[in-house]
């Protein structure tokens, strides 16, 4: 069960300009719902991404790389779950361009127009026919309304779909994003998340668009984790239509500033919503890290935190078994002066000057524990960086699904 | 249960001249069983170790440091279970010097004649009463064969203590080893393991004493992990009595090569005994990393395919989803030359040149993942250097076993 997360209200997801959404039944796995996802986009749009930086990356991440960096228009993105068409070689690679070819011909562009992505089970080779026979469906389901199917069709173990929306206004223009994403496990993004995408109806220059996905995934995605696991599939694509007709925004302008505001109030829900439908959670931990040297340290100081299985099985059972905390916290900074450092659960201080804090009492502990949502907040006594960081805890479900997985 | 681990039989644990052991019941937790040892050297035994890397280093660690830099004679040891006196500040320090301190009292000698060892739970203050009212019993029940007793003493959440013995032929000479361990979770260890000792009774030169706790630790206890977590306790202590009349062994001569191997192969298996008994283990998980570019590559690309949930989860389950390990493999190493990786379960390869190897089969795969003791080999193609990690699969019983480890 995720933790209070209910699936978006489709009337508050808006449609983007220039963003039309199809889906299909490829019967990758055994499932009985939607696995391959088609996003057209109008023509002019813009599309910037960032991906995995695992070595093995995906087939469909080395094709994506390839094809943003040719520099031509994207009109589409082609998305199946199920399969990750990864530690495929070769054929994994033609695979991938086969499949693009296919979505290029029925719009009457080339294989370097289109985008692929997969997720799902690495090592296994993609079924290329399959996901062909499915285009058609797909290209005849297209609508600009269908942000939460499309959401739905790119689920692996996600017990919800994720979509968000927001509009605001720039310089008397209505700027429309809506995003969604899919995450559960093998989920520590480095440059990106597992599969999430914004699109806005704004017309912004391609170097600023470029930053702004590295900004905001930096700021959203970049910072939840659900097992320290980093997928060889994760990818971030932002995507700017231009059909709002808005002026151009530029880097460093406070339309840019605007934009960036704008987008983050859909990601970093989305983020969150990632962790709270984490693989058998319970609980959403939002750690703070604060007064660290600098963004790694603080960055490194979550993560560890985060990553701790025995800090997260502590929060499943409810146990404020808080010495796991500082553990975590030596492991991260070796070189800390531990007599500087405190850690809050919640308001209640439980470590002070490096130790357990005189006043902090099991029950306050236990109290909070008991919660659905709780924050860690460490003060390092080192610096001005912070940073926060979003994950879940470890329950039975969580090797449950994964030990399931394939199944 | 543990994997393929039996208790060690009384008979094969040979008593080491020159070392006494005793053990009492403190009460520290409601385990009705000894949870304080006790270990007396003879006169002119010399001592070496290396602990944890933690900031948050226990407080009986800061001690043991202390009283080993301070180059006095040590004359025993004492250890206690179910509390780790660590994020305890000044008053953690007072409370081991105290323990330290009645222990003197009982052999006449100094607090820093003493070293003190703690493991348990972090941020709650020692029960030094406990521990100090338990002692006169320890001294009472001291004798050079109770090394089981000794194992079984300093247990948390082992399932079976951990004791193994060697004798061989020095120039002459009969040279006995003896170790004990214990090990579980919160354990990755750097520069030590949880908590082992290792005595012999030959006569060793300090320098290379402390060379060889450093090298024994490198080549064994800090070869296995169970979850990640670098516990605040980890120490490992080499003994040399001194008893056996042997020459006096030094740095870098064919006596000192000698005792090395023979330290190792009694470290080794209680290394391994320490993955086989970890916390809910099910299977032995060998981790032979090849053709490294050097060895913290080799030992960092080990160490990330054994703490990755998902790997340790699909082992649980006897699911060959072996994309989970080039998923690893790509994370530990992200600068990775795919094509010339390959990865072998067993002797069976799965991939090879960076993909899916073509004569693989999903039975191949299930038949090995099967078994209670896999090894897993990567060949990272870019040098010669090599390593070995041992770890454990995650299972219900992990989450179980630390959800309610305080209960």
């Amino acid at each position: 069960m995720p933790v209070n997360l209910n699936a978006p209200n489709p009337k508050h997801i808006y449609a983007v300009a220039g963003v039309k959404l199809g889906f299909a039944k490829a019967h990758i796995k055994k499932w009985q719902r939607n696995d391959v996802m088609l996003m057209q986009l109008a023509p002019n749009s813009r599309v910037a991404g960032v991906f995995t930086q695992n070595a093995f990356a995906a087939a469909p991440v080395q094709i994506c790389r390839e094809h943003l960096s040719a520099g031509k228009a994207i009109k589409a993105l082609i998305i199946n779950a199920g399969n990750a068409n990864c530690g495929t070689g070769e054929q994994g690679l033609q695979a991938a361009k086969k499949v693009c070819a296919a979505v290029a011909a029925l719009f009457n562009c080339e294989a370097e127009n289109i985008l692929p992505f997969s997720t799902g089970v690495i090592l296994e080779h993609l079924p290329v026919d399959k996901i062909v026979s499915a285009l058609p469906d797909a290209v005849n389901s297209l609508s600009d309304i269908a942000w939460c199917e499309a959401a739905q069709a790119i689920m692996t173990t996600d017990t919800i779909h994720k979509a968000n929306s927001t509009r605001f206004q720039l310089n008397k223009h209505t700027i429309t994003i809506t995003g969604i994403a899919k995450g559960v496990g093998m989920l520590q993004p480095n440059m990106a998340t597992m599969l999430a995408y914004l699109a806005c109806d704004a017309t912004v220059e391609p170097l600023a668009l470029q930053t702004l996905v590295k900004s905001v995934a930096d700021a959203s995605f970049n910072r939840v984790t659900i097992d320290g696991d980093t997928s060889t599939n994760d990818s971030f694509v932002l995507i700017a239509t231009g059909q709002s007709n808005s002026p151009e925004i530029t880097l460093n302008t406070p339309e840019y500033k605007a934009l960036y505001a704008a987008l983050l109030s859909v990601a970093q829900p989305l983020a969150q919503a990632i962790a709270r439908d984490g693989e058998g959670a319970t609980k959403l931990i939002t750690i703070n890290i604060e007064h660290a040297k600098n963004d790694d340290e603080a960055h490194r100081c979550g993560k560890f935190i985060a990553h701790s299985p025995l800090v997260k099985t502590a929060f499943f059972a409810s146990d404020p078994n808080l010495g796991r905390l500082i553990m975590a916290v030596g492991n991260a900074i070796p070189d800390l002066n531990t007599n500087n450092c405190s850690i809050f659960l919640d308001d209640v201080c439980v470590v002070k000057d490096g130790q357990r804090f005189i006043d902090y009492t099991e029950a306050q502990g236990a109290a909070i524990m008991a919660k659905s949502e709780i924050s860690v907040t460490v003060q390092l006594g080192r610096g001005t960086a912070h940073t926060t960081v979003w994950t879940c805890d470890y329950s039975y479900d969580y090797v449950k699904i994964n030990a399931e997985y394939r199944t």
